[in-house]
């Protein structure tokens, strides 16, 4: 257990694994996972593996969903698309499959990667119901449990669960007036439970239950925000505050147990709500890893979301938010192919980088591209470019003829060379 | 006369134009020209043409640019490229051609377009006096000023002019440690050239009579920045700020012979400074519209600049600056495609609407998305996208096939559509 070896002082191999990683006094990482602000995320069930931390002080992380839908289970092309969501720099992927055997895609992703895996149990959980027992609502609180305690035994690293769907705010739900109700998934099967049987959500009902099994495994819960606004007109509603709230009381009983837990957040936002979004939610949950959902900063980009998403994932993430959900072109469109994963994390690794780079985590590198650059180094350059194939396959697509040290842009009039050389007289 | 009208309290029918445009009372675009916190790019000699307005409370326009290289001279590309750039939504093209028959390449331009045109005739200046007389150095004043006045009479509606690399700035260069000394190509003739004569740049030494030029064609003056910031490691420096300060002054005696202006910034910023640094030339110009390169947010994603310009061209509207100049994959590679340009401009205009949407200024369009998602109507989807043929692309290649009012990502499980069906008694 990380957080209880944290709080004794003793540092794990995970914790220095993550130091080494992060560039980190050992000290740092420990006291972070101590307090809270810092999730490993290292089920120990899981075999060949790297271990990821994020949190306060980290660099920022992305996480890529693949998983198939009732539409597409193809197993072969959801784990291409995972082991291209690391091979691209993915720091994790949560498996949100929802078609075919389940169990056997899950699987055959967890082998495939060595990068930590994330789920959604309730998917699973409802979906059984609903062939058992007739439909999604027929779920019971074994089936969630049970559920959440298969995906641990499997080596998964991270859960999401919507504990603070509650009664209290389905009840509201009624009464407020929003664009997209719940678009959720698991938000949605949730309250249609809640709403149906008229009992407690069992995942906050039963929440020392649920950190019972997280202690078993050293399983990260991920809060899932089922309120989140689907829309920029449902952005910063009162629905999405009243269950962040109710998360932030329950990051408190986790911490109690010394469970780590992150928070999920929004979502849709204009960009000039992002900041303070990310501000309420470390206030609220003392600091809690936040993971954040794009955010998508339009709704009018259908296509380019994964552009729409680095925007709001570059401002999220400078003002606090610790690991960014990708999102990719097909958005709001259709299951995203191998190509869009591609597309999705480079757009994210970009936008987490920027972050890192304002918050002088992460410097270096751009230092080192500036000097390659004036020294007009182009193999330097390309070294230091987080994507060099793409860099070096343009160069050449357009290569410079007249002076090979320039690009084909300015060519011979290529300001960084014409004044270096007029200064050492040789224009 | 946009800005003397404009004091008089006449309304010209650019005025007018730009007012219908913006959906904004034409009493709001009078007094910004007038004020000089509004320029509407029009000058008389151009034909067929639409206006555009750039500053305060106006829709965050974007510019494009387009233009040979002595290593690639194909007219009729670059005039695709400018077409294209103007059919995805570009406000404005600038033509930056250094390579081949500059006057021709500079007229078609124009006659195949609708939207503004900006040049920067430094460029044709320095090269015609070295084809004449050897060297860019060999530049007199008369060739600067005569190359401005051909660009406006052939109706070309806004120059950049890099009146603020001045002799002292230069001075002040020498003593200073950049890593990318001077990546603007007019700062760099300039620069070259008060190092060979020891004289004042003419630009800045004879303003005023660059002022009659601009007064005889209401050609908009685009204070540009020789001494941009060109590495993340150069970014927000003294002689970036130095020369601001320089514009800051012109831009003064450009209102009081009621010349339209706007300066240009950066460039390389770290994400962190990019909202101080619109700040900064809001107050020291007195609200001259602010035209930002990118800004680009970090150095080391090229191939994927675009996003990168993205992420910081979003932010810099949200803090003020009116007018982004794109920035393609192509970006510190080789000269752009006509498909660079068109994910440069789509990029760029997405960056844009963001910022006028967290501003509020164009908010409807987002609304009406959320409504027809939540309705599942796909055609009201694809007629509110910015780019309905990406997204109809997207979704015809994986279509449902279960449930056909859904998507191909969530199928029969749709949270949007279960929810809804489930409390109206559906499932």
């Amino acid at each position: 257990m990380q957080v209880e070896e944290a709080r004794k002082g003793r540092a794990t191999p995970e914790m220095e694994a993550v130091a080494r990683d992060e560039g980190l006094p050992l000290k740092f990482v420990l006291r972070g996972v101590a307090r809270g602000r810092i999730v490993i995320l290292s089920n120990p069930k899981r075999k060949s593996r790297v271990f990821k931390g994020i949190g306060e002080g980290l660099r920022v992380k992305i996480n890529a969903n693949v998983g198939s839908s009732p539409d597409y289970v193809r197993v072969r092309e959801e784990v291409r698309k995972a082991r291209i969501a690391e091979e691209y720099g993915a720091d994790t992927v949560m498996d949100l499959s929802i078609g075919g055997d389940l169990n056997r895609i899950r699987r055959r992703i967890i082998d495939a990667t060595r990068i930590p895996i994330g789920t959604v149990p309730i998917y699973q959980a409802g979906i059984e119901a609903a062939k058992k027992r007739g439909s999604i609502v027929d779920m019971d609180s074994d089936d969630i449990f049970n559920t959440i305690r298969r995906h641990a035994e499997d080596g998964v690293d991270f859960v999401t669960v919507h504990c603070g769907v509650t009664r209290g705010v389905v009840e509201e739900l009624r009464g407020v007036k929003r664009l997209l109700g719940v678009v959720s998934r698991g938000g949605a099967f949730l309250a249609a439970w809640i709403i149906k049987t008229g009992r407690e959500n069992p995942l906050y009902e039963e929440f020392d239950y649920l950190l019972e099994i997280a202690r078993e495994y050293d399983l990260t819960l991920s809060l899932g925000d089922g309120m989140r606004p689907g829309a920029i007109g449902d952005a910063s509603d009162i629905l999405q505050f009243r269950e962040l709230f109710e998360l932030g009381k329950l990051v408190k009983r986790a911490r109690e147990k010394a469970v780590q837990v992150m928070v999920e957040g929004p979502g849709h936002l204009p960009l000039d709500q992002v900041e303070w979004n990310v501000k309420i939610e470390k206030t609220v949950c003392d600091g809690a890893p936040f993971y954040v959902l794009g955010p998508i900063v339009t709704d009018i980009a259908p296509g380019y979301d994964h552009i729409v998403g680095a925007i709001g994932g570059a401002v999220a993430a400078l003002a606090g938010a610790d690991f960014l959900c990708y999102v990719t072109p097909s958005e709001h469109l259709c299951l995203p192919s191998p190509d869009d994963v591609r597309e999705g994390v480079i757009a994210a690794r970009i936008a987490a980088h920027v972050a890192d780079l304002a918050k002088g985590v992460d410097r270096k590198r751009d230092i080192e591209m500036g000097e390659a650059r004036g020294n007009l180094n182009w193999n330097k350059q390309f070294e230091l470019a987080l994507y060099p194939k793409r860099a070096r396959e343009l160069r050449r697509k357009r290569p410079p003829s007249i002076d090979l040290r320039t690009c084909s842009m300015c060519s011979k009039l290529c300001a960084i060379k014409f004044l270096a050389e007029f200064l050492r007289g040789e224009t």
